[in-house]
């Protein structure tokens, strides 16, 4: 009898100490770890009977092409095995577990997920703030600024919810982003860039959506990172001059 | 020298295997546990050293005043104790750590903030999905239908960002919420509502917006659930049709 599967893995914003107990659990019985490249490579330590693929696919880099992956995938849980798929942050938010569960199925194949803590939330806890304090907004939008036909998201819509904007795979357009929020809110707006949330290199940023753009280039701020837009965000400022660890109040702070 | 601390701590949807590493770590040198309801009150197993103190609050219920519960925890923290504050799903997204971490940080208490899994998430691995399938939206949007004025969050404008709506606290209002959306939203969306997501007492229904307030009604679906709204949560039938476990084609699957 073929007792294969695969799990889909939340492997959380970096730190290993975020990844769930189910998902250590799951590593510790793994056959075979694909493994992300948006991954804490560390996270094999956890997985020690198991053969590591990587297949890393960052955007606009070399990259393995998904219908490989799923193709593996396949392969080995075809065999008996237990395949562990890691993805960075929470498996369920971007990163095409939606292709990966349609092919699985297709192919009649089991499939276990392990949640776990998106980089937006990540951001959020380093930040001090809540990401939907109710002075502020009623609700949190996740968003990916890149979209399958290369297009952009409907920046103006998005703003006239009121929510507090969570926008990932965005700071190549981080110009245009603000410039298209600004159509809808005003300037100032709070905003902030965590670069690396939830990792030992994290990097932020707190300031209004108006310099947001100019100051997180200015301060070489780049992906992988998390883009937050909203006056829930803003608490951070109080936050950080009370002398919380590492101030995101001196414009930018590197992680101690 | 006063080394008291407070911990805003996610206990995620219920499961203790859903909580994370460092919640564990942290509660098992919490001093003092303040429990909220909608946590699973499993976890005080996690935490032997500690005072455990229950200060629920349920929408409508008897409950402990915000108030009180800020104090408590800076009462203990003044102490030197180590505080853990033990929310369910993630402090972060709904659920008042904006106003808890604005009162500690007016006492001067030091506050670390351990994320964890939201009820959203779950309800996502539960029925098999992407909340973000990129052949369907680019992002999600979670909302509370509980809004601190009474009033209602403006459900047009949120059905129009095209994002999947993952909708908390909204069971109590489900009629005119379905009707808000469909202002916008074709009757033919596909809409789920998963109770105790992430728990050995989840039940899932998954239909069609048209017909999700009538069904959720007659299966006796209440509180606390998240509604999900949007066609990545279409997906689900799919994977249920597949015999992956417990059938949300059947219409309402009560876990096994």
């Amino acid at each position: 009898m073929n007792t294969g599967k695969v799990t889909l893995l939340s492997a959380g914003p970096g730190d290993l100490d975020l990844l769930t107990i189910r998902a250590a659990k799951a590593l510790a019985a793994a056959d075979v770890v694909l493994l992300d490249d948006l991954a804490n490579p560390g996270i094999v330590s956890l997985a020690p009977r198991a053969r590591v693929i990587r297949v890393g696919k960052r955007g606009g880099c070399k990259s393995t092409p998904q219908a490989f992956i799923q193709r593996l995938m396949q392969r080995y849980a075809s065999k008996g095995l237990h395949v562990v798929r890691v993805k960075g942050g929470d498996a369920l938010l971007f990163g095409r577990a939606g292709e990966e569960l349609a092919a699985l199925r297709r192919a009649a194949i089991p499939v276990e997920i392990v949640n776990g803590i998106s980089s937006g939330f990540a951001a959020a806890a380093s930040l001090g703030v809540s990401l939907t304090h109710r002075e502020h907004c009623q609700g949190v939008t996740f968003i990916t600024a890149h979209l399958q036909d290369h297009g952009e998201p409907d920046w103006a819509a998005l703003a006239a919810t009121g929510t507090t904007l969570a926008i990932y795979m965005g700071m190549s357009r981080i110009e245009s982003i603000c410039a298209g929020l600004m159509t809808t809110l005003p300037a100032s707006t709070a905003a902030a860039v965590v670069q690396w949330a939830g990792t030992a290199d994290e990097r932020r940023l707190v300031t209004t959506l108006g310099r947001l753009a100019d100051e997180a280039n200015a301060a070489g701020l780049g992906s992988p990172a998390v883009i937050l837009v909203g006056n829930a965000i803003g608490e951070a400022e109080a936050f950080t001059v009370r002398g919380f660890g590492r101030a995101a109040s001196e414009g930018l702070a590197h992680a101690a």
